[in-house]
């Protein structure tokens, strides 16, 4: 049993409305000395596979599926 | 200046809809052996401050803003 974590994020350049509100929204609250925020998306993906064959998996399940290569990087944590 | 991972994730009992609904997408895909899929919201917030100050003002803002403490579990990784 492998449990994996895909983290799909935005590329540099891409625009990240949802980061940028989120640090307008901490401003105003009151936090000081943010220099940014990003927003990612996880997936955390329990597979019955080895680790080798879930590596591959995840990989294929974000180019067919859960990433857009257009805008996205993706990176696979398996642990 | 500190780059902390703000881990927003549903408490377990919480219905994850986009998890589920993930995971069925891709088994019409054709993926097998895929036990779950949960989705998790990352922040990755760049601070400019010592690090003993970053972790005590990621847990603030995951009180006040970022974190609904009747269905979030956050976790704060500091880099």
């Amino acid at each position: 049993m492998v449990l994996a974590d895909v983290r799909i994020e935005l590329k540099p350049g891409v625009a990240d409305p949802e980061g940028q509100n989120t640090k307008k929204a901490l401003e105003l609250l009151g936090f000081q000395g943010i220099k940014g925020v990003r927003s990612i998306k996880l997936f955390e993906i329990n597979l019955d596979m080895p680790k080798e064959e879930a590596k591959k998996a995840c990989e294929e399940m974000c180019r067919k599926l859960l990433a857009n290569p257009v805008i996205h990087n993706y990176r696979i944590d398996l642990k």
